[in-house]
Formats: structure tokens, C-alpha cells, sequence
């Protein structure tokens, strides 16, 4: 470890595993098709699994109408040094930072749509409404997560409705079982389950 | 705005404004002082409005007993293009980076406290329990932030309750009045009061 009087880094960076880096994404995705974006989400967060480079969690931000990807991230937790670096505020961040804009709301290719392996913890629900996309697409739910042995934190019951409420559309078990399945298998794998 | 078909980023990079970056931060604070640690925060918060360089809110991780300052931040969300960046967020990164662990609980300065200039938002209350911090403590309240037209998010009620199940200890109202004084000077100040 460096010395504790060492100065505070000015920066936080967080990249993607070296696997994603090289990773042929496609720019256009098939159109008003979620069931192959929540595809795509499920398959990174098994690769993540699978080259053990993190939590198995996928997700993506894209126009669906037209299909245009905008990020596509993974959990990077343990790898990244950053607690708050799961594939939701990965994907809306690096949607952020390549629009050169905040507000996911205001871009050329919005609406944009959240599509996300498993349901939001309560951080990254918290984080939907500040991001500004119009759409959350969900595969695994928190049960799914919970029989895999993760915390899915202090939730309010009532999330899908909170969500609508501020005009987000929610959409949930979208490729249910093909995206707890990857859960199992990372718990089966003796994995990292990081809570602390 | 760059082409859409230019390969996504590999990461995701949010610096500090330059001025906290050239500011001469004490790597030793008041031992047992919380009303000092809160008064560099909310000291921060006050320059991040001048500076006009984002939100009026700063956050530090430290640990209490020993005075040692981890981290220090401010809201970096409209410069940064980073809807995640709050000030809380980025204190916790900051210091996960900094001791080369996602898990505050196990450094060799731990038990560490986040000091937050205002309660956190529903995300920034979802990241708490992930980061590993012992306590947080809080200076504006909720009916703060939302009387100066900041929107918290949907946070559960019984949010300090939730906290304290997970063995994290919370103050609130420390420096309350100053901190609250922040708040009201940025609405006045005509700058953004980014909620898409």
C-alpha cells in the first residue's frame, strides 16, 4: 500500500475488463428486439464469469427503436477497486461520458433504454431516475439474485412504481431464466459473493 | 458529438475540479471531531458553488478516532458528464482507489466515517452499505435539499433504521445550519438543479 500521506488521486477511473475492451460489440442492435439486447447483457455477464473478472451482472444502454448501442458494461467491482462500479452505473456512465452529456434524456439518440441482467440493487435503482433514461429492461429479479446469495439492498417494495411515476418504463423478466442461470452458476463457482 | 460508430470508451474517468485538486488538503484532521471533518466538507461544497463547478455538495472519508483524511470531494455531475458523480460517491471511490480495495472495512485505516455536507439521495444511501464505511454523517437534511429544489430520490423512510441493521452508525444535523445555508445559496444563484 502506498503511504497513507501520499495525495489524494484527482481522478477515479474505472475500465472495463481487457476481454470487453476487445470485444467485437455491434453498433446496431436488432430493432424494438429486447429479447436479443437482454441476450447480449446476459452473455457479458457470463463472460465476466467466466474469465473471473467480476460480479455476473451485464448491461447495456441503447436507442430500441433503432437499435443504436450506446455502452455495453460489466460489474467491475473487485477488479476496479470501486464498490459502486456494478454493470448499471458502468453501462449509464459510459453512455454519459461518450454523449458528452449527464442527461441520458438530451441526447441525439434518446430515448434511451437501461437494459440490465438482473433488477437494480438500491443503488442503481437510486441512480435510474438522475441518469435520464426513459426505459429499464430487467432479466433476473431480486429472488433470482437473493437465491444466488446477493444483497440486493434496501429496496423500496414499491420500485417499479416510483419509477413510473417519474415516466420511466419498467419491464421486468425479460429472459428470466437464462439470466438467473448465470447467477447460479457464479455462486456455484465459489465466487466472490461482496458484501461486506 | 463524436460519431456514433466510434468504439464505446474502455473506462470511465471523473477528475476533481482543478481548484480541489490544487487544494492544500490536511492529511491529519481534529481526532474525534466531527464538527470539523463536517466543516471541511461543507467548506468544499461552498467552493464547488463559487467555482461554479458543480453541485453545492462535498463529502470526506476519514478515519474519525485517528483524524486520518482519506478522501475529500464535491459534486462533480455537469462538469464530469456523470450523473453517478455526487459528491458522496466520489469520496468513496476516491478512497476505495486510493487503499487499492473496494471494501473500506478492511484497510489498515478502518474503521472509516463518510462525512456528507447533506443527507444522501437514494443512490448515495444504496452505495453506503456496499462501500464498507463504519458511519456516515450527515450535515443538511432531506427537507434541506429539497426546500432549495434538490430532489432525494425515493429513499425509504426508515433509511437510518436500515443502516444501523447493517451495523452502520448514523449522525445527522451535524453543522446543520451551514450546511443548509449552501444549499439555499446555490438555488439562489440561478445555477442547475440537475434532476432530468
Amino acid at each position: 500500500m502506498r503511504d497513507i500521506m501520499y495525495k489524494q488521486t484527482d481522478s477515479i477511473r474505472v475500465s472495463l475488463p481487457d476481454w470487453l475492451q476487445r470485444y467485437d460489440l455491434p453498433t446496431q442492435m436488432p430493432v424494438n428486439d429486447m429479447e436479443a439486447a437482454m441476450s447480449l447483457a446476459i452473455h457479458l455477464s457470463e463472460l465476466n464469469v467466466r474469465h473471473r473478472t467480476g460480479g455476473p451482472f451485464g448491461a447495456l444502454v441503447l436507442n430500441l427503436n433503432h437499435g443504436q448501442l450506446i455502452s455495453a458494461a460489466v460489474n467491475c467491482v473487485e477488479a476496479q477497486c470501486c464498490s459502486s462500479a456494478h454493470a448499471e452505473i458502468m453501462a449509464l456512465s459510459l453512455a454519459q461520458q461518450r454523449m458528452g452529456q449527464w442527461n441520458l434524456a438530451e441526447t441525439q439518440y434518446s430515448p434511451l433504454t437501461l437494459i440490465t441482467s438482473c433488477e437494480p440493487c438500491a443503488m442503481c435503482l437510486g441512480a435510474i431516475p438522475w441518469s435520464g433514461v426513459s426505459q429499464i429492461v430487467c432479466g433476473a429479479t431480486k429472488a433470482d439474485a437473493e437465491s444466488a446469495g446477493f444483497d440486493e439492498g434496501a429496496r423500496p417494495n414499491a420500485w417499479k412504481e416510483a419509477l413510473l411515476e417519474r415516466g420511466i418504463d419498467v419491464v421486468t423478466e425479460v429472459c428470466r431464466a437464462p439470466a438467473a442461470k448465470v447467477l447460479q452458476e457464479y455462486a456455484e463457482s465459489g465466487q466472490t459473493i461482496y458484501n461486506p
